[in-house]
């Protein structure tokens, strides 16, 4: 495999904001600390869930910077540093790099649909200015970009792009990966409802924002997984497939930020246009964290 | 669970026809006759493999009974009765049970795009005329409705509709089921590309074509998630991903026809418009059927 | 212009059934003669709104028979002939021509999706048996199979497929049509919410089930583009386009058959699985009804 | 009607680049101009044509200023503001008021899909700052969010959101805003291929990038509409249908720039990611620009 830097967990911290929507470096270093200490395999900052796109230059700065050290090493991280532009793609990535990350994650955010060959020319330009490896993110609902097997496959012939995310949501383009572009490549699950099938189709890793709210669930998943027991596999993610589906769509930052607060911590505010979740929601997704916690018989004679 | 009778790998028979394209009834019962032999759960003849919307009503009768005296007990059968109208699906559930069949299969056809409320009194009517059990089949690529699963939950409200049968290829949807639907309700997996994720997710039976050419594989990538070994799954399904694959993109109809061809067997001819895979796509057949039946080295060698 | 038998306003009558789910052949034919002498260019017997593929060969022969006698060349007639087999399609062609039919129209209807030398051989397999004219039509949500502006021309190089027919819904495809396969090509609008921007196109006739309900409204739209008054025509098209998406959204036959009823004529009843509109279906489509037959300020004081 | 400011061709500039991919101020001056004098009803910089997302707050300044200088009052102007906070989007918004624009365009941009609340709110919270007119975007191609019919009911309640701007490509969008939102609403079609059913739909405007290619043909389309000649208008849309789809299909920035080209005017270069069209596309192109400047005889004579 060209990349076993990371398996398993890839946690996704969200960025809180205080009362005034500033980001607050403080709170993140806290949230970033639970994700460690509860057993995510990597941390990943700048993400969809990190709300990326709403950050000015420096707060992306502060965030990265604010990852590298609270993490100090114990676990690889993944920083997100795509951008619409090539030229300040290439500047955060090489802000990443020299930060320490371990690599960095880049999804062709798009405006205007680019071609294929200006998808190629965009990494090409990024990975030709840093050393370390690139994980290529495929999502075309958030980027508006759905990259075609056979454009991975040209992306991956750039030497530091090793790493595949595919977040389509379709069980049959892991299969697809896999049989084409070989079992050397890492590929990574970004999708939460398919991280059983992902996993049973052999990706290497699930990148994920639940571990900021249910981590043992997320750790113990995969772990079955690796000791090719498909029955308790089956079992664990059906426990948390609920609380999956929720944050999917709810929104990741959103649904994070409301179910730290049920939690007991604190997940501070959003920046406009987002805003919290409706109490309605906020109930349903107490009594879905509720139903996880409890064992079955108690959580039904509670109800 | 409300039903057990079938599970496993349920095999779907071809129509095949002759030189004037009327339907061969001994050509049927050999083909019949190779599916149990070589080891399929269940055998379901009318199915969109057999194409049975393109039968008149005597020839489906011929089909009908010929499978039952053919299969003679030895496994399950499941019949194909669907019908654009309700008078007709009610005479043929009714002619199938009659003829000893175990259950019947019936999806909603619809020119019209029916309602709920339509749907639920079409099966109800039928149900009402029959004591065998009924699979109610959603598949929107064939039919044009795409039935909820809270419709799906309506149906099974009636006494004898006891399985359901997904073929959105959306794995999310079996986990939907399987959450919603509550784990005695047997559903099964109607998309061949989808049968280790569908599997992983607790499908208890795969409704599929492609045991006319590929039975041993389909048989051990079942008995594999019996046995709660993930890694063996694996292994198997993407050894026979391509031929899953090409025979969906295809056509079951041709594929399997030309599939029999090259395993010198006879499949028979098919029915106008229906016309034979070309040269190139039979090539690609030959070679998918080629590199399944031998070991990797000895494959890479010859070709 | 290869074909200029039918224009305007080409109205589709429903089939109507007796309390027995019989087909009413007397009540179709006084349906069929209101929409003659209310003013239709052309009348459509056995397409959608005709529940063609709900009848049995009898009844579709029986009602041919009937349109053409009713309709006594006062107008042409365009007999639907389709099936899923070859065989059939050129069977019921042979019965319109012997009848005495304008011409006929077929879509490629469709189990297993057809390739595009399948659905070429159809069409050709059947027009080499007959003499009269055949309008290709393109409806995906009925069909299927969505055939391409390329697939098309090819069917327009058979000698007597002369008219094509587009219910896509998108009035881009009518563009390409005009613009790919040229001026001399009669083409036609069976979407009805799509009328208005059909015919500011060039579509040649609009292919409808409205004329049942409002066929003054449904010509004068046509004798307005006829007149280059484009203003009258937006004025006529916002007055019926309420009714014209109703009764696409609630189905044809079942929407047709409720408007005569409020009208005050027989339409007698439907073949199951198709039922009835709900009572609240039913209050909104009197409603439509109402405003339509009102100027619109007594209307507004009556409400 | 709430607003009758701009009406006709809205035409939009592209915003060129110089050799170092920084904007180019003097070009985008000149290439202003030639849209005012060839005959534009409006001038909206900072559309999508004028790749304003990619493009930093100075840059987005100093393209607002240049506009309303350049423009001089001879023609309304309508700057685009949209950004994903609402923080900058306000901040962009008083500026092109302070700047003396006529009304600012805003798309509900989205990386996280927004809730109808978070639009609701974000509109709101920008109108509340501004007191010139605001024109709602829906353009669910590039913005992510396919804003309903009664969410734009919802904006149209706030006092200046008083014009809708609709690019689903879907007339019958069109349609539904014209009957549900009442005449006295200005609606406007930014959907190219969609220019002649959208103007006999009603639509009051089209906002379109073509000028800077076609101007004459597209004011003349326009004239025709208002002189109720549906025959011109249809006869001057399909002569200019091919540079539209055209233009569409290969991304307006850099379609816009090589055209520009053809005619012998400077278009400057595009920021990467965005690079100029391929040789064969630039000649097809030529071709479509050829043809549309040449009598067909005299055309076809010389290819």
């Amino acid at each position: 495999m060209k990349n076993t830097l990371f398996k398993g967990v890839i946690a996704y911290p969200i960025t809180p904001f205080d009362e005034n929507e500033k980001v607050n470096i403080p709170l993140f270093r806290k949230l970033t600390e639970r994700l460690v200490t509860s057993g995510s395999h990597a941390i990943a900052p700048l993400g969809s869930t990190g709300v990326l796109p709403y950050l000015s230059d420096e707060e992306k700065e502060a965030v990265t910077e604010a990852t590298i050290q609270q993490v100090a090493g114990r676990v690889p991280t993944l920083v997100g540093v795509s951008n619409l532009t090539t030229e300040k793609t290439v500047y955060h990535a090489q802000f990443a790099e020299k930060s320490g990350a371990t690599a960095v994650m880049i999804i062709p955010m798009s405006y205007w649909k680019l071609t294929d060959d200006e998808i190629v020319e965009h990494y090409d330009a990024v990975a030709s200015k840093i050393s370390i490896p690139i994980m290529a993110y495929n999502n075309p609902a958030t980027s508006g970009v759905d990259m075609s097997p056979a454009l991975l496959k040209r992306l991956l012939e750039i030497p530091n792009v090793t790493m595949i995310k595919e977040s389509t949501g379709d069980v049959q383009r892991m299969h697809y990966l896999r049989k084409e572009l070989g079992e050397e490549v890492a590929f990574y699950n970004g999708s939460n409802p398919l991280a059983l099938a992902a996993f049973s189709a052999g990706a290497n890793g699930w990148c994920t924002a639940a571990p900021n709210l249910i981590p043992e669930l997320n750790v113990e998943l995969y772990n079955a997984i690796q000791n090719n027991d498909l029955e308790s596999a089956q079992q664990l993610f059906y426990q948390q497939l609920d609380l999956l589906k929720f944050i999917v769509a709810k929104g990741l930052p959103r649904a994070i930020k409301a179910g730290l607060h049920i939690l007991g911590e604190d997940g501070g505010t959003l920046r406009s246009p987002l805003k919290p979740l409706t109490e309605a929601e906020t109930e349903e997704l107490r009594l879905i964290l509720f139903r996880i916690q409890t064992p079955v018989t108690t959580a039904e004679k509670a109800l």
